[in-house]
Formats: C-alpha cells, sequence, structure tokens
C-alpha cells in the first residue's frame, strides 16, 4: 500500500488524524511531504503522531530538497520535505 | 571543530552567510538547527547552500525531534530539526 500525505493550509490535526487513519487501515509506511512555509507544520504533525497517538512508529527516512514550480515563464525553486513513517513491528 | 548555527529571527542570507564562513575557515561539518516556525527557513539555508554556493556539501543527516521548553510553571513543546551538512573530500 502506497500512502502520501501532503501537508498545506489545513490545521495540524487533520494531517495527524489523516496519518493514523492510514496506519490504522494497514499501511506499513506513510511519507508526510511538505513545501515553503508548510515544512515546519509537516514536522509538528510527525511529532504529534509519534509522541501522543502511536508510540510504535518510527521515522524511517528524512529527505529534504528543492522543487521547481513552473509560473507563467517563470521558475520559482521552493524547498521541500519529505519524511517517510513506518510501523515498528 | 564544532559547529553550529541556530536558525531563528534573522533574515536567511545570515545563516547562510555563517554557514560559508564556518566552511570557509575549516569546518568538516556543520549543523545547523531551528525550532517551530524557524524549521522552514532552516530548510530554505540548506538549499541555497547547497545548490547556490558550495555544490561540494552533503547532508550527512537530518533529525527531528520535540524540545521541552519551560516557561514558568508551564512545559511547552516544540518541534526541532538538526541537519548535518558535510564538506566531501
Amino acid at each position: 500500500m502506497f500512502n502520501e500525505i501532503l501537508v498545506g493550509k489545513k490545521s495540524q490535526m487533520n494531517y495527524v488524524l489523516a496519518c493514523l487513519t492510514a496506519f490504522h487501515e494497514g499501511a506499513k509506511e506513510v511519507t508526510i511531504k511538505a513545501r515553503g512555509r508548510s515544512i515546519s507544520k509537516a514536522v509538528d504533525v510527525v511529532e504529534i503522531v509519534r509522541k501522543k497517538f502511536m508510540t510504535d512508529i518510527t521515522i524511517k527516512d528524512i529527505n529534504i530538497g528543492t522543487d521547481e514550480i513552473k509560473l507563467n515563464d517563470n521558475v520559482r525553486r521552493i524547498s521541500s520535505i519529505s519524511i517517510v513513517l513506518a510501523k515498528m513491528k
């Protein structure tokens, strides 16, 4: 099963809930992604899931990078993060 | 040599410059840290250093966590990130 949650403008708890739901539905891994200012929120979401709700979740991988977004003729560069969470066996 | 840069309220380029300076002074590794909303800025700083200024820098490690801050009798939890940059040989 492939699960990816893109953290954006909604409130933190929306994404926490989406993540918990994915794991409860049997996902072995969930990837949390965010761009720009939402990166801080993505880290908060991961910390809330791990510390408050599911202590059997580990951080398997964290990557940061730059996404290029084309707006008309301009190319904007925006930082991104991708955090892979996995259920311990 | 031990180098740590805490990203806070100053502008991005202050931290980019601090990081470049540390490497030019001979540091083999520089750790970029941030808390809360500054986490996004820390990721931007790392991406600017890597992509624009020093392409021989790699991300050696990324960790996220929760810091507990005591304010009077209250304990506030705040997310944190720590990104270790290293110079390739």
